[in-house]
């Protein structure tokens, strides 16, 4: 069996790697070719705490997987990630069970790979400066998957605890010496400057204002995955012209924000401009420069399988 | 992460380890410290090709695991066995994903410890004879079962395919000098000697006639866990003075012979004479040396939870 630890995947597979084998994924699914089960909670404790199971499998490419997460949530206290992940690979012809993966920085990875995805086909194609909001566990991948798809030179960052902002800088700017990294005190005046906004955080409220979007803004929401948290403003997703989910099921049932947007009547189902696999395939763009788009996210195990495949068939 | 082949797994655990491990879990079952959720099973394939994932954590020991199972009709033709499995176990107090297991030896040594532990309880102390029906791949950990709990001198062994039981006979009286085994032409020749029946094909029909049973008899049936299969024949069931079942709710779904002895009205729930669970806690005998007792067993994840844990914890 072959066996990745996080730091060889790290090594032997990029974000330009996870994007492409995303959209490729999307042909397959669309041939009806990837078969999915319900994922499987078992808590564990107390806040959250539990065991998730997500199984798919690609008839294609005859490779199925099961990311199994871990969700400790008194793990930080520890210096210990709260989520942890592990993918196995089996070989569907045999039914060889073929590799075991690490799945924490790919699950990071592939999260990344969707923002940059929607940005790709959503933001202005003249977008230089990206505002992040929340700058913990998921937010240099979400980096990584926008400087893929856009030509970045200035980074406002915001976090909660200004600590937290000051080291995440100084982890990026290590990574990118020529960007202009700049650290702000309030969410408006990265709001005022940003062509892109980025948010990754683990709130319970809105973590900007959205009456105080700029026109032409895109913005990327990926850490409200649970019907009681919340990042992306209503009022943002109200002024937008253009609504993309990653995965349309997923984000009616978990998202807080979109829920709450539906239930205030300022967002309906029917609203929904596309999902990620229809911007993608139909290659679908922002109409004009004024508009204010907006691309929310929740994972699925069809994500998770595309990259895991794509590690495990870089080796095969 | 501890990652353990199926001959490591061979060399350092062994049928007395299962049966201990087994009926150690029983407590923890009873103290509601094990958490399951229904399997998960994806088709891959014609044939029940297919991937099926068992999830079960136990929050005594606070650890977890996940068997994944791929079944494959057609490896026989290729030399490959149907089932391959692999464990994958997580420490719930930090989350921490600590071994990879092969689970395919494991299965087949659970499977065979449930009988074990049946028999120990069932049969007649005196029993001296097993009569085996099927000599497939889970025959042989079928017979360390028995041969744990009840001092067998005599060994008769019935396949369909004749040179399959003198193959098997070869590989036991390896493992075996002492032990006596014949191979025999028609299961009625077995049933006149044995003081034990142990079923293990993949056969939909009967495959003895309950008719002929001597009194005194212990069946175990292990081969049929879908409804369409089925081995131990109905007139044997409806003799029984005593069934017991190893996962109540799993062999009123799955097992064939039980569905189609309830729906011939020779058996109902109510003549269930206790769980496997209850035989061991309770520890409970047949009364009698006439006594027909039969026990059925399509599997549960409480028992590859209780094994898997018991490799790990040795290592540990």
């Amino acid at each position: 069996m072959l066996i990745l630890s996080e730091h060889e995947v790290q090594e032997r597979y990029k974000m330009s790697n996870a994007i492409e084998d995303i959209e490729n994924v999307f042909k397959t699914l669309n041939n009806d070719k990837i078969k999915l089960e319900q994922r499987t909670v078992i808590p564990t404790g107390e806040d959250s705490k539990s065991m998730l199971y997500m199984p798919a499998v690609n008839l294609e490419a005859q490779l199925g997987m099961i990311k199994i997460t871990s969700i400790t949530p008194n793990n930080p206290k520890h210096q210990l990630p709260t989520t942890q992940a592990k993918i196995v690979i089996t070989d569907l012809e045999y039914g060889e069970h073929k590799a075991v993966i690490d799945g924490s920085y790919l699950t990071r990875l592939r999260t990344g790979a969707l923002s940059g995805i929607a940005t790709k086909y959503l933001s202005r194609e003249d977008s230089h400066t990206l505002g992040m909001i929340g700058t913990g566990g998921m937010a240099f991948e979400q980096l990584l998957g926008i400087l893929e798809v856009r030509n970045i030179t200035t980074l406002l960052l915001y976090n909660r605890t200004t600590e937290k902002a000051d080291a995440f800088k100084e982890k990026v700017q290590e990574s990118f010496p020529n960007l202009d990294i700049q650290v702000v005190e309030d969410t408006d005046e990265l709001l005022e400057h940003a062509d892109i906004i980025n948010c990754q955080t683990r709130s319970d409220v809105a973590v900007f204002n959205g009456e105080h979007v700029k026109p032409g803004t895109h913005i990327n929401g990926i850490g409200s995955y649970q019907p009681e948290m919340r990042e992306i403003d209503v009022k943002a997703i109200e002024r937008a012209s253009k609504v993309v989910f990653d995965d349309v099921d997923g984000v009616l049932e978990e998202s807080g924000e979109m829920i709450e947007a539906m239930d205030q009547g300022v967002f309906n189902v029917s609203d929904l401009y596309a999902s990620l696999n229809e911007l993608s395939t139909k290659q679908l763009k922002r109409d004009n420069d004024e508009e204010i788009t907006v691309f929310k996210c929740v994972g699925a195990a069809y994500y998770d399988l595309a990259v895991a495949l794509g590690v495990y068939q870089n080796e095969a």
